[in-house]
């Protein structure tokens, strides 16, 4: 079954593709392989959420941030292959939660991420999961991908 | 010499692969490259240490947790090539210390890992090693890996 | 235009390449990738800035670090290749700060490299800037990058 076809029963909607918020850009293939930027999450209404995971910010809330980033890299990956169908598999992801240092739940927070992904993609990926001592803009999640191209 | 021959030499034995802790795999091979998930320590008791290196743990603990992360780095790969002698050469490691933030032997410590890599594949790799804010359940180390194919 | 006439015309001078401070090498090609280790900033007086950036270090100065660890980056690439202008382009940047858990501006900080970088390149990289809790000796910024190699 098409990554599309999966998207469209799964019920989901991409976001519009945020600009970068400095002087790089959102992807670079380069061969088969495409490496995308350290992305953000945004919600429906478009805002960014902030705060200290453990903290301001539970570990539900954390998960669902990290499923919204997972929407926005497959908007970028959308964008930057024209064709979600041209994209293979997800290869790695690196999930950096901003958290408190006490935080241990990192690996249910990048699962928001990753049980996106599997069910998209039909099969699960590489991954680290790690929490961060701060996070541009003090957004929650950021995490970045390699996907392989067809 | 083969890999195989140098772990035999070495007098190491490979721990069995822990299943992952949330909803990814190991390894993903692409091409020639083969992406390893985030590793964590694993003690022959099969116990995995936990605590921030600076106040809990010392540098030399940690630094043996490193070497731990290294054999089961070395468990992953051979469970994903089904050959160790099929793995060419570490491409580059990042290495990750749930360290206070006062804390600098951040190269001592993954040197557990490098040293025992550099022993097994007889030439030494790239690597970044960082201090993160927070690691999943409290682990002292982890570590992801890149790996050459043959 | 040749990356080495882009320096030239923006009269960069790249510092000698420090050697790793443990046991690693500065960079691993495979295939048509470069993967470099982890930089270190160094200044023209050989000094490596260390600091909280956010508390002993300003914006500003971690900025002026990350164009540093961007030179020397750069320089790393000259040794590895023989010539610069064999490299392709950056494909992806993965810059560290050594900040307060409170920092926020880590893409400035990080533009300090990017922007070195899309002078001297002609085009942009993807990147991923994050915050970690601490670094080896204590320094501000650290960097690792993927080269694409002619």
């Amino acid at each position: 079954m098409s990554i599309k076809q999966r998207i469209e029963d799964l019920g989901l909607t991409l976001p519009p593709v945020a600009p970068p918020a400095a002087n790089y850009v959102t992807a670079v293939r380069t061969g088969n392989l495409l490496f995308l930027s350290g992305n953000v999450p945004v919600t429906p209404e478009g805002e960014i959420p902030k705060g200290k995971v453990g903290a301001d910010i539970s570990t539900e809330e954390a998960t669902e941030h990290a499923r919204l980033v997972g929407l926005h890299l497959l908007a970028v990956i959308q964008e930057h292959l024209g064709d979600l169908d041209r994209a293979k598999r997800i290869v790695k992801l690196l999930g950096m939660v901003n958290a408190v240092p006490e935080f241990v739940e990192h690996s249910k927070v990048i699962n928001g991420c990753s049980n996106l992904f599997a069910a998209v993609f039909g099969e699960k990926h590489a991954r680290s999961a790690i929490g961060v001592g701060s996070l541009p803009f003090g957004i929650t999640v950021e995490i970045e991908a390699i996907v392989e191209v067809d």
